[in-house]
């Protein structure tokens, strides 16, 4: 193909964010629902404000676009669950930036730090159970052995941003349950008392829905799209650690990557 | 705290995926919407049933479970955007497992591939534009200078499963509208036609709504969870490459990643 120069093209006026949708996700035929339409605007009124800017009630963005205050709603959930807003009080206001949170490295505690907040984790529940068929091979045990799961709502701010489960067997620390801090890391808790470091890991990242209960613990609307991190980690050794679920909100999680520089695998 | 072994805790039957909810999502409490409680039955024939299995029709489903069809189609409704049941002609199977893609690799055709999948791809646009100024520093360009922009539809075995936008400058590959086959790799066209190889990149993932005009494209539901992923790469010599904007249908696709043994960093 050939294709003529079009440095204004409207699809990329000089101030397009190559991270936003290309048209902003409007169809070349230029039909789009009602409700997208009005979400367009106020997605670019959403730029104006600025992060913490109380948006107009839903009755004066009515009368402005001239919608339907259903048609002004249908817009708003959207951007509710994107995060690009989020409920104060009675109110409405711009969100903040995504937490982004370096994956791999899978630190809780320091990503939320890097982002000027203050990590913490509330501690649903510490069980000792027998080790479920098709855990035994993550953490290097047989069906049957004994398993601590702890699971721990994680916050930011004091906000409920996550769930994390975590599965690690008993007799790599018989006495996580007596002088554990719930509220602490676990990895500085491995290295610091009982000598054990972080060596690697496999994860997966998937998106999932919120189930009532994880909607529950974390308070969030129900079926809020998640970010649903799978990790089987290993010690400096290569002994399996630990096998977590990480569910963390949609709407305030972001993951990076960093691929080191000179690195060649085949890229076919 | 304390906690008594509970090796049978109803949390955690023996054959308890510890990639699943806790207690398959149900609060403590017990009480869930009606349509969730059907979900969950319907999950667990979907386990029964297999890959590709037949579903039963909404209205066999209603009268096993004793419930309205719309509170069926509900239950359905989430498990075809979480990407258990897909639709196939006028009926309803169970879907696959997620494609399982490697991150920063970034190697689309090797992670469809692995998958037993035939990759594909489907070039929607490929435009000379004028840099915007967020992306000029992305690939080390001023603001204003030609870009290509080049938005493909991500294929596996012809079903369409993504979007991709590639931002490359024009001076790095002044022929690409003339002698790149669009359904091929770019890193293979730039590795093997320009010597230019892939070095490393920053990636970020989201979850994000599908827009319309992406919908479209794809042929996905409206508002499906997408995974979204930014990257920004290098050639081996450190260069600024390429600035890309990949959306993967999140009922389709979960991303891996593989962090070295030995590798030791601050876990707090």
């Amino acid at each position: 193909m050939d294709h003529p120069s079009s440095p204004q093209g409207p699809s990329h006026p000089d101030d397009q964010d190559p991270g936003a949708p290309v048209r902003a996700g409007v169809p070349e035929h230029g039909r789009v629902p009602k409700y997208y339409a009005v979400k367009v605007r106020i997605d670019a009124l959403i730029g104006e404000l600025g992060e913490s800017g109380p948006l107009p009630t839903e009755r004066d963005l009515a009368e402005r676009y001239g919608v339907a205050r259903e048609t002004v709603r249908q817009a708003l959930r959207e951007l509710l669950l994107e995060g690009k807003l989020r409920r104060e009080g009675r109110g409405t206001v711009v969100a903040g930036p995504k937490v982004e949170q370096p994956l791999s490295m899978a630190s809780y505690t320091e990503g939320v730090r890097k982002q000027g907040r203050r990590p913490g984790r509330r501690l649903i529940a510490l069980d000792r159970i027998a080790c479920p068929a098709p855990l035994a091979a993550d953490i290097g045990l047989e069906r049957g052995q004994p398993v601590w799961h702890m699971e721990r709502v994680l916050l930011a701010d004091d906000e409920r941003v996550g769930l994390e489960s975590t599965y690690v067997a008993v007799d790599r620390v018989p006495r996580l349950d007596r002088d554990f801090e719930p509220d602490s890391s676990f990895y500085a808790y491995l290295r610091d008392r009982l000598g054990v470091s972080f060596g690697g890991a496999d994860e997966r990242i998937e998106t999932v829905l919120a189930t009532p209960r994880e909607a529950l613990l974390i308070g969030t609307p129900p079926a809020l799209p998640m970010l649903l991190i799978h990790r089987v980690s290993r010690d400096t050794a290569g002994r399996p650690l630990e096998r977590v679920r990480s569910l963390y909100r949609g709407d305030r999680f972001s993951f990076t990557t960093h691929h080191g520089d000179g690195v060649r695998r085949g890229h076919d």
